[in-house]
């Protein structure tokens, strides 16, 4: 098999390579608010869970002409945020939220979306998001050797549009029906999916 | 919306309400060896990126029966560690893969595997996976207030089965046919993909 090796890439095409081969991600669409009150909602899909027992989960931000990015200072400004998850239909207004804007912009407004208030945190969370989580920050973890963060945090309330929950506990994948993120500018909607039992131990 | 809080339920439901919401998640099949020579293999899909430059991941590993898992204990004594993907073709390897076996036991031999070698890593890929990726382990970070660790890596070198590598320099989605993780038992191919142009700055 032929093998790459990233340090003979230019740095950008390293990491367009790696992103288009660790997929699908799930997405966190990301909500937050400022110490000024500014709301910010940005995708992230350095996302997924770290912990069970309490319910922790990561997202990894990184920075913008060296600063960090504003989900990044605003949760570290109120240590909390709201991880919406971003239904297929809604590809569109994620997208737009997804630009490099000024501190000051607020993209639900620029993406046409509605806030719904949260109970246990103050940032709002996307009305039409078929999930949404509230979250409390517990760690921000430097990656070392690179401009990133990854941020760490408890789940403390889900809330979820009616119908998705399974009488076993569980959501239903299909659906929630996720939008997931590949490489380039490519996303990807959930394929097939099938059960299979693990071996006994 | 009906909300839940997950310190309302029992600790094993609020584990898997969660990993039914965080969908699809990649999967990291991670070959490992220890200092005795022991070569392990588990899937891990608490798993993603989280650094661009130089490429770096996360995989979130857990314990059992309070110890480290054989993948954390390997990884710490040698610092090294393999990803390989899970092309859909190889579910069930993967899944006699998970299994809670002694220290000893091989999970290549358990599962039929074939192995084929690294060239910056001692532990070996696995020969059918479409994709590998040579890790060298950078952090170790507890989880707070949980029993995870995240291993911290950066990637060495990727192995890619010929023909996957598109002329723009990314991996082709739909030929790497990853396997992707839902809750409860399920899993998920990839469904459709399509692109969307990220707006103007």
């Amino acid at each position: 098999m032929p093998t790459i090796v990233p340090t003979d890439l230019l740095p950008r095409d390293a990491y367009r390579l790696m992103i288009s081969i660790l997929v699908p991600r799930p997405i966190a669409w990301v909500s937050t608010l400022g110490q000024d009150g500014s709301l910010n909602l940005a995708p992230y899909s350095f996302f997924n869970g770290v912990g069970g027992t309490p319910p922790t989960i990561m997202v990894a931000m990184g920075q913008r002409q060296g600063r960090p990015k504003d989900s990044l200072r605003n949760i570290q400004e109120s240590g909390e945020f709201v991880v919406n998850i971003v239904g297929a239909d809604l590809a569109h207004q994620m997208n737009l939220s997804s630009g490099e804007y000024a501190y000051d912009v607020d993209e639900f407004a620029l993406a046409g979306l509605q806030t719904a208030p949260s109970i246990d945190v103050r940032p709002p969370r996307v009305a039409l998001a078929p999930a949404a989580m509230e979250v409390k920050a517990t760690q921000f973890v430097p990656v070392e050797g690179t401009s990133y963060t990854m941020v760490l945090g408890r789940i403390l309330r889900y809330h979820l549009r009616e119908g998705l929950l399974r009488p076993n506990g569980l959501v239903d994948a299909k659906l929630l029906n996720p939008l997931a993120r590949l490489g380039g500018d490519e996303y990807a909607l959930l394929g097939d999916s099938f059960e299979i039992k693990r071996p006994a131990a």
